[in-house]
């Protein structure tokens, strides 16, 4: 068997809903332990695309999408990461929505109690995101949910990459796919809420482990309260 | 800051609860990852206690408590270790039931949102365990757990190690505490249901990172259909 490949999760999506934003881990460790993944930044400041080994962040600034390179000393609140390997590759030839492809790709699945990477490089007719508005700790992320501003843009190509998690782990993670678009030319991008895709390559990579790590010195994540029922609602809600 | 401590994890509690009672991973290899910790056997058969290094089957065998060593080539469907490094030590010197302990522990807590290991070596003067018994697969585990056999002894010496969950974890493990026991001259352990200590040095650990892993070669594990509600329902009823 070849080495064995680590979702690498900081913190938890759970904690990141509980309200706590700040920053605790820089974007060059986080690039330490994948090529490709998402997050979000320091105070919930737009939504954090990695892909092949490059930190995006995009946020929404004057009702425009600005896509920026993160610097290596910038520092995330909520990231996951993997070393990305395709295990299977397909070629989507015609047009699908985003429920007709991911059903697509969980069809090719050995199994749906393991973790995945996926990257879907294409062009899209349409593809609707959102982005996360910079917050401070004492606004609950509830209310920012209802507030995030959305962009639709037609006839683009780029690249959606995310994880897809398996239903056990909802509450640390988000049950089913969580997917962050960058367009090629760097210029769009964002969490991704719905698309349609002309054509494009689809890869799954395998994910054999979860190296689930906390901000162990913070604490404000130490002492938080978080109502775990309801924070597992919020995120059905809000992913 | 010291070596990061990592919780090792094999499967999940919830995987366990659904059935999946096949052994696959080696003892031996469980043991590299910690010296303190705690899960079944091949087929549930009984609890496994891994006290300072060395793994320990504590089963119901004829209505009679018998604990034997595990050999490093037995095989564990589900297990959690740690390289228990105290952070917290301190002494109860006089009765208390096993809730007033764990208020006591839980006090010194700095925070309620990490995993920790525990370790509570003392006098008990009531101890009262449960041992899985042995399981083919086609039996439910909510089936098997009203049938598990129940050993209660006074005025025993040993130790109860175990792991505390915090609460966001819950299905992937189980929140709170899972504590195991095993008698210093090693004759009777199992699956802890309450006790009264009456003096003893309890130590608590911390854990910095969750180290989950996944049977991933075992056709069993990938494809099995998991009802994740009732399942951590089954886990609060069931431990």
């Amino acid at each position: 068997m070849s080495e064995a490949i680590k979702l690498f999760q900081y913190n938890t999506l759970g904690a990141l809903m509980a309200g706590l934003y700040g920053g605790t881990l820089t974007v060059g460790e986080l690039l330490e332990h994948g090529d490709l993944g998402l997050g979000t930044l320091d105070s919930i400041d737009g939504e954090l695309i990695v892909l092949d080994g490059k930190a995006y962040q995009a946020k929404g600034s004057e009702g425009k999408v600005e896509v920026v390179e993160v610097s290596p000393d910038e520092k995330v609140p909520y990231a996951a990461v993997v070393p990305h390997q395709a295990e299977v590759i397909f070629r989507q030839r015609y047009e699908m929505t985003d429920k007709e492809l991911e059903d697509r790709i969980e069809s090719y699945y050995d199994g749906v109690n393991l973790f995945r990477s996926i990257k879907i490089k294409g062009h899209f007719k349409h593809m609707h995101v959102r982005m996360i508005p910079k917050s401070n700790a004492d606004i609950k992320f509830a209310d920012v949910a209802t507030r995030q501003p959305e962009y639709e843009v037609d006839d683009i190509s780029g690249t959606i990459v995310g994880i897809w998690t398996p239903e056990m782990f909802h509450g640390v993670s988000v049950a089913g796919y969580h997917l962050h678009f960058i367009s090629d030319d760097l210029t769009f991008g964002g969490h991704v809420m719905d698309f349609v895709i002309e054509n494009g390559i689809i890869e799954v990579g395998p994910v054999d482990q979860l190296d689930q790590r906390f901000p162990v010195q913070d604490r404000q994540y130490l002492f938080a309260k978080f109502n775990v029922d309801e924070m597992r609602k919020d995120i059905t809600k809000a992913e």
